[in-house]
Parts: structure tokens; sequence; C-alpha cells
């Protein structure tokens, strides 16, 4: 199907909000192999919802709108998609109980212009809403088909993956779309692009590079032979070997942290520049108090003699942002945790603090696996949290490239 | 000026990539006084966006278009737009030469498919680009006017703030928006409508209230006189007393940091549930390292002994997320930091390890501001991520309300 996802919201529009609806519909909807033409967002107003409704209705088979389902004046999604269709909103005894319920439930006062949430468009899939007071609708019609979804992200989520996916998967029937991933880190995206070019069969293999914080992203997609682009992804192994570091979506973080819990390796970390953050890319994932114990934010120079046991003479001879530095806390993390897989971390992550001799970006990154120590240079380009977003992916993509990628090549 | 956004690209259609740039676009020209009618989002595909070009240019007096300027063969956006404006692209030596510069510098090699980058709009204004190779341009008409910009953040903010904002600063003229922020915690989105209702003065004051994670923001703006919304600003304030945690856009973890740093009050952290993210909202603003010196991230029961002297019978007899513990985890991290502002934490942030007794999204938040202690209970909705969220956004509410808010107040 082809499809066009329209947002409604001031907070959209006006900046508040990122519209990560949008990300997620499309993501989920590309990997069972629909095709998202546009997305939009527009303010809450009936005239240009309605132009928009419109305008995209005649471009797809299915228009999903999200947002302006709630309670406040503001709200008038339904109403808009209920004109432009000519059909009625009719009021439903058992929406209206299940929201009356709800804020019993949450000990709440249910306040009068929640009562217009319990309206129904008649005919429509009423999906109800387990996470929320808005319910979602499903209208299919022989044009274009329309589907209704709350603006909270998680409320979105749940119907989505709850009344909506088999929907579209039913659609979709065999013509499921094949794709393969490969993650490529420290090449630019254009010399990516030219050195697969030759590798592009336009008619039958979809081939698209997308650059992330030091990573690029290949995908390699077909609606038609599987074999056909696992010839391509071998061949892009091949001449991409080295800088490979993943072969999937997902983040090395998480694929990592997987990785450990199903054998039992463990893992903790020193960190300064990052202040954390590596430890929390640890810790988002469910299910690792089996690995992970604690981990060390020494972002001072006493935290790092105090609590890693990093030698006055070491920083005074040094300097914190050093290879050395980040071999002793190493040494000190490893007394501290005793985990299978050690990472230490010192640099300068800006705007302030570089030299000529030691810019802005230079990060040591020091890793220990079982035996193996190794302490890397980088230069991180971008801003503060830029630097601090690569160093955290550097670290995951180097010990994930060495437990996990290195052998599979 | 009515401005819709354009953004071009698979990545994002496909849910790869998230539309930051549109929000960032969007609350620049919001805080100016601009308004932002629509965002689109369209595929690499010439027929596809010249439908929204042409669409859009009706409705807006400015189209921003961003993404597809890059050196492959599925950046064509600068050609379509030519095309659809029915003028020519023509090369530019001095862009040439600047492309030329900057991959000597990174010392890359220049391929072949970078020197369409050099090719500009006849007539249009060139933002050049120091931070990538894709120059940027401006086309002023009587008609809709077309502002291009490169789709990796970084550059179109940095060609946004050189050469866009004061053009659109300059057309607004002195009509500028006057915008006042309240930000309320603990307290749902349809409640504060509700309570607000009577102060909205349809005519010319907008209110509008934005939820996130357990905040709602209320933001008041008008055109006209900027006392009239003071005075609602004031109403407010005095309906919502206990639950006002900040009065601007910024997250309250920079505006908390803004205020140690000034004051010269330290702070640090022990985190469990959260992992190190609170540590790294602090260690992500910039100037910090003269209040800040380390964290400590004790997820388990023996580094919670080990590192903060938490005593064995108090986890055996209250578990690691109590009160107890929160309060024995302050201690301990007091005797490590001597910091003036202490935080435990100690939680469940699921999706396992609830019970009846303590469900997943129990977390205690202990504080310590100067002498004064306080451990709070929280009952935190959502799934893992939601719950660290909302922790770490509390942590940062409760001390700042307590050392800024509360005496504004």
């Amino acid at each position: 199907m082809n499809i066009s996802i329209i947002n409604v919201g001031n907070e959209v529009i006006e900046g508040d909000v990122l519209n990560s609806n949008a990300q997620f519909l499309s993501e989920r909807l590309f990997e069972i192999g629909h095709k998202v033409l546009f997305h939009c967002v527009c303010r809450d107003d009936e005239e240009e919802i309605l132009s928009v409704i419109n305008f995209y209705s005649k471009k797809s088979d299915m228009v999903i709108l999200t947002g302006g389902l709630g309670p406040t004046q503001d709200d008038m999604t339904k109403e808009v998609l209920a004109k432009y269709l000519n059909i009625s909103l009719v009021p439903n005894n058992k929406v209206l109980d299940d929201i009356k319920e709800k804020f019993k439930f949450y000990n709440k006062e249910m306040t009068e212009n929640n009562i217009k949430q319990s309206y129904v468009i008649e005919g429509a899939k009423i999906l109800f809403n387990e996470k929320g007071t808005a319910p979602g609708f499903l209208i299919e019609r022989n044009e274009c088909s329309y589907i209704l979804l709350p603006g909270p992200p998680r409320e979105l989520k749940y119907l989505f993956d709850k009344y909506i996916i088999d929907f579209f998967i039913k659609k979709i029937g065999k013509n499921k779309l094949k794709s393969e991933i490969i993650k490529i880190a420290n090449v630019g995206e254009s010399t990516v692009e030219t050195r697969i070019k030759d590798l592009i069969d336009k008619e039958n293999i979809y081939v698209a590079t997308y650059a992330k914080l030091g990573e690029v992203k290949v995908k390699i997609s077909t609606l038609e032979n599987h074999g056909k682009i696992l010839k391509v992804k071998n061949e892009i192994i091949k001449r991409f070997k080295d800088n490979i570091v993943g072969f999937n979506e997902k983040e090395n973080s998480q694929a990592l942290c997987e990785y450990l819990i199903k054998e039992g390796l463990s893992i903790s970390t020193a960190e300064s520049c990052t202040g954390g953050l590596i430890a929390y890319n640890i810790v988002k994932n469910s299910g690792v108090s089996s690995i992970f114990s604690g981990s060390f934010v020494t972002y001072s120079n006493e935290m790092k003699m105090k609590i890693l046991n990093v030698k006055k003479e070491t920083l005074d001879n040094y300097g914190a942002v050093s290879p050395e530095v980040a071999k002793e806390m190493l040494i000190g993390l490893e007394k501290r945790t005793n985990s299978d897989i050690l990472v230490a971390v010192t640099g300068i992550a800006g705007p302030n603090g570089g030299s000529d001799e030691k810019p802005v970006g230079l990060v040591y990154i020091g890793v220990k696996i079982l035996d193996d120590i190794c302490i890397l240079e980088n230069k991180f380009r971008g801003n503060r949290l830029e630097i601090q977003e690569r160093t955290s992916r550097t670290v995951f993509d180097i010990i994930y490239k060495k437990l996990v990628i290195d052998k599979l090549l």
C-alpha cells in the first residue's frame, strides 16, 4: 500500500515536540513491505487539516492520522475527518464506560471535556486504548482508507502493535520486502557510495546509505529474490571488512548487552567526558543485572585518584586526557569491579578546554576484553553532545566488532 | 510569514532518521514570531518532490526545503526546485574551491560525485557551508520565496543561524511574538486545561498546553501587549503554585546546572535504576567541572555496599528499593564526594522485577540539599526508558523548584 501519514498538532508544528510518531510508523510499515510516500504535520486548524486530508487522500491508498484525539478544544482530527467523509459521530457507551473506569483507577477527577472522547466515527472499527482515554479508529474503504491514532507515543505504539500491524501484514501478503543491513564505521557516506556504485542494480535491488554520527548504514532491499541481495551484501562485506560493525538496525549497545547476557560476560565502565552516558546505554536494556554491577563517573582528577587509583604523577606528567590515564583508569576499574570487559574513557568534549596540542574532540578509549587491553586515540568532530555520543557509539562498536562481528567475517 | 518546511529524504520517510530538522526550524521561527503552517517529508523522487513544492508554494509565503543536497545520485532537491522555478543551475568556482579545500583538510579523497555540489541556482544567494560540502540557497521572490538547506543537522543549524535568522527577523519587524512559559509537574494535561479555560481570551492571547513525561508546559503567547500575558501568567501561577517547576523552555537539568555554576554549589549522584542518566544529564552541560566531581552507578547490591556503605541488614530487611536504602546511599555518597547537593535513586525500571508490593515504576528519590534531606516515593508510569527519564526529570524538578522556583513564587 502507498501510505501517507498526517500528524495533527501545534506542539509539533511549533517545534515543542519531536515527531517520533511518524518515524515509528514509517519504520514498522517499511519493515513489512509497505511504502510510506509522505509525512505531513499540520496545525490544529480545521481548514488546514481538511486541505491536507484532501491532498494526500488522492495520492495514497491509506492515510494515517495521528494526534488531535484528546479531550481539549484544540483536538478536532476525528471531527474533521468525519466531516470530510460525510460520516456522523455517535456516542458510544462502551468507550464512555472505559474512560470513566480509567479515571477511577488513577483516582483522578473526570472533567466534562473527556466526554467528547467517547464519540465514535459511525461504522469505523474502534481501537480500544488500554494506555489512555482516546480510542483509535480504522475506516476501510475502496478508495483511500483511514486510520486514526492518538498522539502520545506510548498509546500510538500500543494501538498500532495490537490492532493495526496484522491488518497491514495481511494486505501485503507474501510480497514481503526483504532487506539486509550493513553498518560501517569511520568511512564517509560519499566514499561508501562511490565504492559500492557498481553493485546497484536499479531494477530489482534498492541500495540506500544513511549516515549518522560516524556510522554509515547500508540498506539493501528487494521485493524479489533474497539470494540476490545476499550476493550484494557479501561483496560489500569484502570491500569494507575492517570497518564493519553490525548487521542490523539495533544500536550496538543493545546488541552487545544481549550478547553479554547470553554469554554471561560482565562489563563495567569508568567515565570522564561521557559522564555516565556509556553506563546508561547499558542500563537502558532490561535484564542487565546479571552482567552489570556498576560504573564510576570520575569527572575530576581528584575522583580519578580517589576512586580509581590513578597516580598523581601520571596526571601531572601526561594530563588527564592521555593514554596513560586511560590505562590507569582501566586498571583501577578492574580492581573495583573485576568485570570481564572494562571500559575507560577520558577526553575533551568541549566547547572549552581544548588546546593546539589537545583539541576538543580528542578522546582516549581504553578497553580491556578478558586479557586483551587496547587504548585508542580518537579525534571526534561535532559539538559537546555529538562528541559524547560518538565516544559511546565507538566504545560499543569496538567491543561488539571484536566479540561478535569479526567472528562472522 | 507563513512558512512550510519540506524535508526530502528516504531516510526520514523510512523511519531511519528522526526529523529533528523540522523541529529545530519550527522552534526558531516560532520564537521570532513567524508561523509554520506545515511540515512535509517526501521521498527522493522527482515527481513527488515537484508535487509537494507545488502544493505548499500555493499555501505559503516561504518554503524551506532541507536534505537532498548531497553528492549522491539520490540527492536532487536543488535540481527539482530549479526545474520547478525554471531557473538554470550553473557551475560556481568559488564553491568548487571550497569543496576541494575541505577534502584536503580532512585528508580524504574527493570523489567525482562531489562536483555536482558546486552547481548553484542562478541568481540565488549562496549560503557557504563551513561545516560541510553542500552550500545552501536563498531565493527571494514576490510570490513564494525558497530556502534550501543541507540535511545533516549540524550543517543546517549552522547555516540557519549564520545566514537565515537575520532575514526572518527583518521580515517580522517589530511585531515580535511575546510568549511566557509555565512548566507544571504531576498534573494531567486535561486537568490543567480545565482549570485555566476561563483565562483564555481567544482574540488576542493564545494559550497552548503540551504534555511530556509528567510535565505539562503552558505557553501563553501574543503579538500584542506583553502586560496582558503577564496577568494570565500570574493567575496560572496562583492556581498551580505547588506544582510549578519552571518558567522557560530549557530542561531543568540545564537550568539547574547553570544556577549551580553561578552559585558555586556542587552536586553528585548515586544511581541504581537510572544507571548514570542523571549524571549524564549534568555532564551534558559544558562548564560543570567546577560543580561536578563525579557519580556512582551502584546497580548491584554488592556495589551499594562496597562503594556507598549501604548495610547488608538494610538491604535484607527492606530490599534494595526502599526509602531506607535510598537514605543510606545518600549518606555513603556524601562521604565519598562531600557535595552540597546529593542525589540517590533506587527503583524498579522494569519490565521485569516488579511485584504486587513493589510494582514496576516504584522509585525512591533521596535528595540532600545542604542540610535538608528528603526521601520521596514515586510511582511512575511507562516503559523502562520512560521510567528512567521521569526519574531523572523529577530529580532536577525537585532541586530546581527548591533552590530557584519557590523563591520566585
